[in-house]
């Protein structure tokens, strides 16, 4: 790999068509399994080492109820956990308690789950909770006692049918990829996992659609597929593990929204089993349907609170000839802007990805993630961008990139670039931008914040914080620049409330100024419920606490995550 | 205009580069008038004679609050007013009755609401009241008193606060250009016509995102957009008469949701007036913004009966350089399905448009639209096509249309065709499509049906019809083959009580039996409520009832609408 053009209009073009699609990315869960026992994790409030959390963990986790010690002999709930605090929160804020409505588990729970689920699919045992009790980060670590693993929709039912009757609190869980804690329960809540539900039901080439169940991997269905023609209509990083439910509850945006859009658009039907059990079968597969309320809507990005997604029909487009990769450096956010507005012009229809990096986030990917290669080694410029275009036609899309860099070049928009030549360059390149989040974590104790922002402010926040804080942590911006999302991370030697009280809740106060959203594409969680006013008024928060009630009306699903608390909200929408 | 090529392989392509954005469409409201008075509209349940109808319209409408009598003089709602029925139901359908919860339009209202408005946002004359009680079709009349022209989004709400307060029932309306008679009142309510906000509040040519109000016309909107290098993300032929605001209420589909996607996808925020009064703000720009529950999808599509939308901030694709449109003929409904398949491989990031329209469409099109001509007068096939390509570079386009065409006659997809060789010719080909609803209307008494349908099944049901009711009425089937959306039209000599018992519900079964829905892009409205059980589950419906219910504890906004009544839900679904 080597920089095919420096400050010279009569650049190379090394070309080739690529298939990211190809590409195995490592999955969230293998990341978390390497990151070794030297990172520290937060755990109750206070910051312990790993592997002593494990311990803890492990000592808390109450055994399996077929060994000796009766759940009804093991007490209730330990006082210490009756308390827990959002992470990444400023001191002081308050702490949320665990709610006194919910029932706490009893021996004839776990029978009455077995007599439902067989014994395979009602884990007790401590070592497979932890797992499921740690999202994979390892930054939130619920209290589970109870793993449920229905494999059909009915099963599903039953199970809420009866937690609803008997106020046991349930979290819905996919393939726990996510970086708010809404994935993971915060106290004892029954964790309701759907990974068992992962069969493809149905495919129609001729449009595209195809129907499964809510616990297929990303990748998995991707990959399914290619071999027929067509991609999903989105990508993220932790495609490996994460499941299509998980990303319809929460809303998962990724590399591929530029081109395809949001699920809003592209999913086509939802099965959903509410609180009470109740199955609401909207699993359409027509891109037309004014029949009503358009009630699927409203469990995209609900982030499991108002109802279980178990089944998907979604639109997938058609997986087209011709893939093209292209990584820039530019001088300055200002050129990264420019060369935006000429990709949009230039590339047209066939821009299907456009993303940035800083300077720091690169140097960052290169140490701390292994396999990383910078691809213009010889430049130094403060900006970078991975450019992807995606057309059915090799020749015409090799002529409008070309058009595009020359044109960027010309204008001097951008300094160095390089084009991906095979498969393997283009795989080398994203690498470079997928790898920061996982580079973060390695560096140290990170804070991540995912925001939307208008194209013009986007890295004012970034420079902003990064004088704010001065040498007290490293502050890198990447994201999805075509989209508008920054992902601001802030990663210092070790997890600090004073640094957190600089950090918090300056950067939602900034966003909140520039009418940006506080959560982008990550949702709120047990992280930000409380930053929802930043981005929402009062009376939507009011709307949607109305919905929780009608379709949740006993507060079982996901509690303590998405909406503040009635009495957060009074105290910080009066505030705000 | 000429045919191209016929049964030959070495068809000539007249090509050339046309912008369908520059055509200026009869608005509805010009074509309405321009029926002139021989037409017979369906009036109170029974056919009369459209010059009668104005007649007694204006005998039964009340005269000007300023006039001699006052209103308190009037006497209450005729009593003849009491019950209404849904337009192309069943003989035997339970008739819509008056909701005694609604409060009598008093003199004091009046009053009140010429201190919000002033005395130009207030109408009571007869004729104004002619116009908006009575949709473009002419088929449906309500008989409201009142007619509102807010300016401001807090006109609104303190109109509805009003309302909501006094029980007065409110119909929201746009452009009034809807086919289910969504839009106009079915008694006496209130008429909040939206027309009179129509300022376009803010465009960034950057990110593409148009903030706007309400009232704004579609076509004005694209006309504004065209000349800063975008088009909106939805085209239809009601463009030049329907607003923004009943565009999103209505979730509209129309020409170019192929490339674009629904309103689902494209609408980046809404700002709503709820039933109470309340102003809901969610109208943000930003691309991503997962802060809680999407609110704003609700409203989309719900036909004004959860809120007013009163703000649109919606993402608007750029305008590409080169648009190419081709008439094509097909010798079967196969053929049309496989040319499909054909131009989605071959066009792939270009297509734009596929329509399709049968023989029986185009004849009727050429006989009663003025302006129209064959585009193929020389062939006789059973089925045409409207194939549209938008990208940005002309001969890249052109060649993949070549490559395309070549590809279909080859495989003998397709028997016959013409490529626009400029503006002109491609506005023929379109005013061929769009001029279809104008046609039928002017062509006899028309019943029309806008189904989602499963691509292979979409032509059957048309077949089936016409097979059915034999010599009785003329059976046409056109629309978006591209989605799936079929309008099926039946046209008889005169509205008969005979000939909708031998379509209904027959048609909304045979589009259930295969899991279609009996209204893609058109609504309920007034016209199909019952008819919703055919296409969602109750359960479904139960939820929307409660979502209704919520939002509008009085059910003031846009009553009859949409969701069934209960009486009517319980022994539809009881039957189904």
């Amino acid at each position: 790999m080597k920089s095919v053009w420096r400050n010279s209009r009569n650049w190379r073009r090394l070309g080739g068509v690529v298939n990211r699609g190809e590409t195995i990315e490592q999955s969230p869960a293998s990341k978390a399994s390497a990151l070794g026992s030297s990172r520290t994790i937060k755990d109750g409030g206070s910051w312990v080492p790993w592997t002593e959390s494990k311990a803890l963990s492990r000592a808390l986790s109450l055994l399996d109820a077929r060994s000796v010690v009766p759940l009804s002999d093991r007490g209730h709930v330990s006082s210490s956990l009756q308390h827990r605090r959002g992470y990444g929160s400023a001191p002081g804020d308050s702490q949320v308690c665990r709610d006194k409505r919910f029932a706490e588990l009893k021996d004839a729970d776990i029978v009455h789950f077995r007599q439902i689920l067989g014994d395979k699919g009602v884990t007790v045992d401590s070592d497979d909770l932890e797992w499921a009790n740690t999202d994979w980060m390892h930054k939130y670590h619920g209290h589970s006692q109870l793993l449920l693993r229905p494999q059909t929709t009915q099963q599903v039912s039953e199970i809420l049918q009866y937690c609803h009757a008997g106020r046991l609190a349930v979290t819905p869980q996919g393939g726990n990829t996510g970086l708010v804690g809404g994935s993971v329960p915060v106290f004892d809540e029954v964790i309701l996992n759907l990974g068992g539900m992962n069969k493809i039901l149905s495919f129609d080439e001729a449009s595209g659609t195809l129907v499964c169940e809510a616990g297929c991997i990303l990748e998995s269905l991707d990959n399914y597929l290619k071999s027929r023609g067509h991609i999903m209509p989105l990508d993220l990083g932790a495609k490996g593990s994460c499941q299509i439910g998980g990303n319809v509850s929460t809303n998962a945006g990724g590399l591929r929204l530029l081109r395809y859009g949001s699920l809003h658009g592209n999913v086509l039907g939802l099965e959903v089993v509410l609180a009470d059990g109740t199955i609401l079968d909207l699993l359409g597969t027509l891109r037309k349907d004014n029949t009503g309320y358009d009630l699927k809507q409203i469990f995209i990005g609900a982030e499991g609170t108002l109802g279980v997604v178990t089944k998907v029909s979604i639109l997938t487009p058609p997986k087209l000839a011709s893939v093209n990769v292209a990584f820039l450096a530019c001088e300055d956010y200002v050129s990264c802007q420019k060369t935006f507005t000429e990709a949009k012009q230039q590339l047209g229809e066939i821009l299907s990805a456009f993303e940035f990096l800083d300077r720091h986030s690169l140097e960052l990917v290169l140490k701390h993630h292994d396999g990383t290669r910078d691809p213009l080694p010889d430049s130094k410029e403060s900006f970078y961008l991975v450019v992807e275009t995606t057309g059915s036609n090799e020749s015409h899309d090799k002529e409008k990139l070309e058009e595009f860099l020359q044109s960027a070049m010309e204008k001097e928009l951008i300094k160095d670039g390089a084009v991906a030549q095979d498969i393997t360059q283009a795989d080398s390149f994203w690498k470079v931008r997928e790898g920061i989040a996982e580079a973060t974590i390695k560096a140290g104790a990170v804070y991540k914040y995912d925001l939307s922002l208008p194209l013009k402010d986007l890295y004012n926040l970034v420079e902003d914080m990064r004088e704010r804080l001065s040498d007290s942590a490293t502050v890198i911006g990447y994201g999805h620049m075509g989209d508008g999302n920054l992902h601001l991370n802030i990663i210092a030697p070790k997890y600090d409330d004073k640094l957190v009280a600089q950090i918090e809740p300056y950067v939602y106060e900034q966003t909140a100024a520039v009418k940006g959203s506080v959560s982008a594409e990550h949702g709120l969680g047990f992280m930000k419920p409380k930053a929802i006013y930043y981005s929402k008024p009062p009376a939507a928060v009011q709307v949607m606490k109305g919905f929780k009630d009608l379709m949740d009306p006993h507060g079982i699903l996901n509690p303590y995550k998405v909406l503040p608390s009635l009495r957060e909200s009074s105290a910080i929408s009066q505030g705000l």
